[in-house]
């Protein structure tokens, strides 16, 4: 159709990680026929995340000030640390009412295939965050996925290695399901960490 | 976690069509966390789109200028008029290389259930458009599907009490398919209008 400003609108839509050709056709043909306003409002909202949004010096996490509101909270326990692979798992195990200790957000998780190594999901900062005198205990809340795994694996050998005790989240059966219909894996997984 | 800007970035995506909370969740870690540049640019692009794009005034689709380069090509037949559901749809046509005339876009199609009347798909600009005394033919190309059928019959009934000719794509066998794979629906088609 050679309309640079259209074209250029689909081209950077494309870029958005599962949005191909067509996806990108029709978000912008969307925009520009039904929301224009909607189209102004992302702009901006991009700009103003991007702008605004840095990683905590503490946890890793996105945040507007310097250390998160996490971390600065006085009634969290400070010798509790939870490893995890986003602020989306952080937000989870908020909900989950059940975690009153602090976090470490990776922003990712290992996947040599993906070229996603150690000094990309911030381990150095981690080892260090952990070491700091306070923390007794950290709990691996990674993904049960292979990459999770493996991401856990390798974190629990360096913080060891640092004398520090490690934990991982249990695997079981999941609340309100049936035995008949869990996985295999997970029922020999909730047998062996039987308690 | 309470990051205003983090926030607004992910309530902007959800307002796009097909995309979640989770999806919106997943596109502003990507793009805070791996593609700084790619969101600066969106943003750009967005801005460009809706600053500079606007539809053509003879064929309703989106262009830079107050006519697209298609409508003011002198080499297209002007006597046919082809009428598509979206650019998307005009540049497949374009892309088999067999129609020469020009385009109507209506930029939607009839969906009264959604809410789209006949005013939101520019009928009343087609007729118009129609009637100017070169146009012969206009050739309905929306969509074979419920609604694509509806707004070709609508359209169909207010041509041709203008005095146009009005066709519609043929329904046929695709080229290319074995016919024990093509389903029923087709091939009743294809024999009703065999030639």
């Amino acid at each position: 159709m050679a309309e640079p400003a259209l074209d250029g609108l689909i081209e950077a839509l494309r870029r958005l990680p599962g949005v191909g050709v067509k996806s990108a056709q029709r978000l912008a043909f969307h925009l520009l026929q039904h929301d224009r306003d909607g189209a102004k409002r992302l702009a901006r909202a991009l700009d103003d995340a991007v702008a605004k949004t840095r990683h905590c010096a503490r946890c890793h996490t996105f945040t507007e000030g310097e250390v998160c509101a996490t971390c600065l909270d006085p009634r969290r326990d400070a010798r509790l640390l939870c490893v995890v692979e986003s602020p989306a798992d952080q937000a989870a195990l908020e909900r989950s009412g059940s975690y009153a200790g602090l976090y470490f957000v990776l922003m990712g998780r290992l996947s040599p295939l993906d070229g996603v190594g150690a000094q990309d999901i911030g381990a150095a900062e981690l080892l260090e965050r952990a070491s700091d005198g306070v923390v007794q205990e950290v709990i691996l809340a990674t993904s049960f996925t292979a990459e999770g795994e493996v991401t856990a694996h390798a974190l629990a050998q360096a913080l060891r290695a640092r004398g520090l005790k490690v934990t991982r989240l249990a695997r079981g059966v999941p609340a309100g399901s049936e035995l008949e219909y869990v996985d295999l894996g997970t029922i020999a997984h909730a047998l062996v960490d039987r308690r």
